[in-house]
């Protein structure tokens, strides 16, 4: 399938000389804030200007079930995923409060969840179906399935645009789903299977022993996909398909994207195989503690800004990392140089 | 010599055992918050409490100048260090940007900067001298310079306990700087001064080999000083002392002490050797990218927060990780319970 969502131009780099300028020029030694300086260029030439600005920041936490957790893929029950969504709805989980306290806007996202929310305030129903199949029997999803997520997240993040938002994180919640980014990682980073499995929400090595053992059956069925799409058809989630197509949606409308841990990440790794530019867009925000986030990490060459040992996902480290991301617009913006100053540079 | 500074009691770990269950009974798996967990744990009991609070969050900024720099240890002049101070004072500074950013409070401490600054808002004088004496030739300080550098900068710090401040960041300004940074920390370490030695604020081959022949000569004229406060009255910043002064005192007064890079780890390390359990007070935010940092944070047997290759100083480090600390207060205080939100746990 080609879709216009894949078509994805670089940001011109024509300014990156007059970012740097400005960068050096700051009242500070050369490259003294690191990442910050190298972030600073990057949102400039997302928004090609040398006075970029985060406008209306926002989150979409998109949940979805997975057949496959049914077969004991997690350590925790298949009702945690709408329970959680609940506790979202609440406001009492880890997103609502860094995302509170950041000043993040959030929206919850029902992309498949086995459950009946009903009309509810804060949530968005764009549910596909009420979980997806067991891929360790069949495909996960059909293609018409996989091509909905995709557009339905694609068109929220349109909407979020239109409405002035500039700056967009991605999170997740779904039992099972740790299986199901491991499999797409494997998939399209060619690492092996078993490396790209680990203890999820925290199995046990009994647990881990049989999560493994499930996914080389899954996998047995269908030989290792390279491509992309049909990757995401057979092994995704509902959860993951749709942040896929957000994605694409965000980095063509020019925003910054904030992407999170380990399964935000093998929903990056779908959108980058199929738009290469891609990445260009895109922060990752933090080191998971999942094993398989090295590989995707590795693929598409790119390092986040934290490492707390945090593998909760959620979009918690893209709330968590945000104040980062603001304050290397903030510096290129808001730094004097060493003329305006007044200081002396080196000698 | 013996201070009433110098007496500090570990935290009570009696309440270790209520903050791990609430901290535990949150709704995320077993430690998925990685290192917010071991703070929320940390400044819970600093404030012996399990609804710990941070309230009026400050970031002194200590700057002082050097009598070595005069000799070469730094790529910039020395009127660098006034005119960053003026650069302060007007607000165009990083650590003015990210302060402001985070809703951090800021004042600026003239230790001993070479410079008549008169009557100036937003600037406290206590100063000591007009630079410190060059270490190269003689003693950087008295005895007397050094006791009453520790005690302005108590006294600074006690003003703002009295005033609700609760958590206190440091920061620093002083051409030169690094190269005290780098004598302290050799000799209260015992890792070879070369290996203690950077680049400071962006010295090139050249530089980097005179400063390195200029700190062989500066500690051949004494040895290893291992007493702490020795090392600091013969290599030491008034800056340096001053915050060690003020690091102690804030930790007697059980405030969460944010330790910015490698100059600041250079105040805290002479404090921790001082009062063997300041460290339960300290969060280290931010691997510095000067060499001598690790040998500092090694000697101290503690991991820094963020690494984001800064070597700004001003206190930056702290300012930008404060969204994380505040984070490990706020997920303590405000996210729900498996019990209140109605989640299953774990099967």
């Amino acid at each position: 399938m080609t879709s216009p969502l894949f078509s994805l131009a670089a940001p011109d780099r024509a300014l990156a000389v007059t970012l740097q300028h400005k960068i050096d020029r700051k009242t500070k030694p050369l490259g003294a804030l690191g990442q910050l300086e190298a972030m600073a260029l990057q949102i400039g030439l997302i928004q090609q200007t040398a006075t970029p600005r985060l406008a209306h920041p926002q989150i979409l936490v998109f949940a979805g079930d997975h057949g496959a957790a049914k077969a004991g893929v997690s350590a925790y029950p298949q009702e945690v995923t709408w329970q959680m969504v609940e506790n979202f709805l609440a406001g009492g989980a880890g997103i609502n409060v860094f995302a509170r306290q950041n000043g993040i806007g959030l929206t919850i996202v029902d992309a498949g969840v086995a459950h009946d929310f009903g009309v509810r305030d804060g949530l968005v129903d764009a549910k596909i179906a009420a979980s997806t199949r067991n891929y360790i029997e069949e495909p996960a999803m059909t293609d018409a399935e996989c091509d909905a997520a995709l557009e339905r997240g694609a068109a929220l993040v349109r909407k979020l645009a239109a409405e002035g938002c500039n700056v967009i994180g991605f999170g997740e919640m779904g039992i099972g789903n740790t299986a199901s980014a491991s499999l797409i990682t494997h998939c399209l980073t060619g690492v092996p299977l078993t490396e790209c499995i680990g203890r999820g929400t925290g199995l046990d090595d009994a647990g881990l022993q049989r999560k493994r053992a499930l996914l080389d059956q899954a996998l047995a069925r269908t030989g290792r996909i390279t491509e992309p799409l049909a990757a995401l058809t057979e092994f995704g989630g509902y959860e993951i398909a749709m942040m896929a197509g957000a994605m694409l949606a965000a980095a063509q409308a020019g925003m910054v994207l904030l992407i999170d841990g380990f399964i935000v990440s093998s929903a990056a790794l779908v959108a980058a195989k199929l738009a290469p530019h891609f990445t260009d867009y895109c922060i990752f925000c933090h080191h998971s503690a999942e094993p398989g986030h090295r590989a995707q990490l590795a693929a598409m060459q790119v390092a986040p800004l934290i490492n707390l040992g945090l593998r909760l996902g959620e979009g918690t480290g893209a709330a968590l990392a945000y104040p980062l991301v603001l304050a290397a617009v903030n510096f290129l913006n808001e730094m004097a140089s060493f003329e305006s100053a007044g200081v002396s540079d080196k000698g």
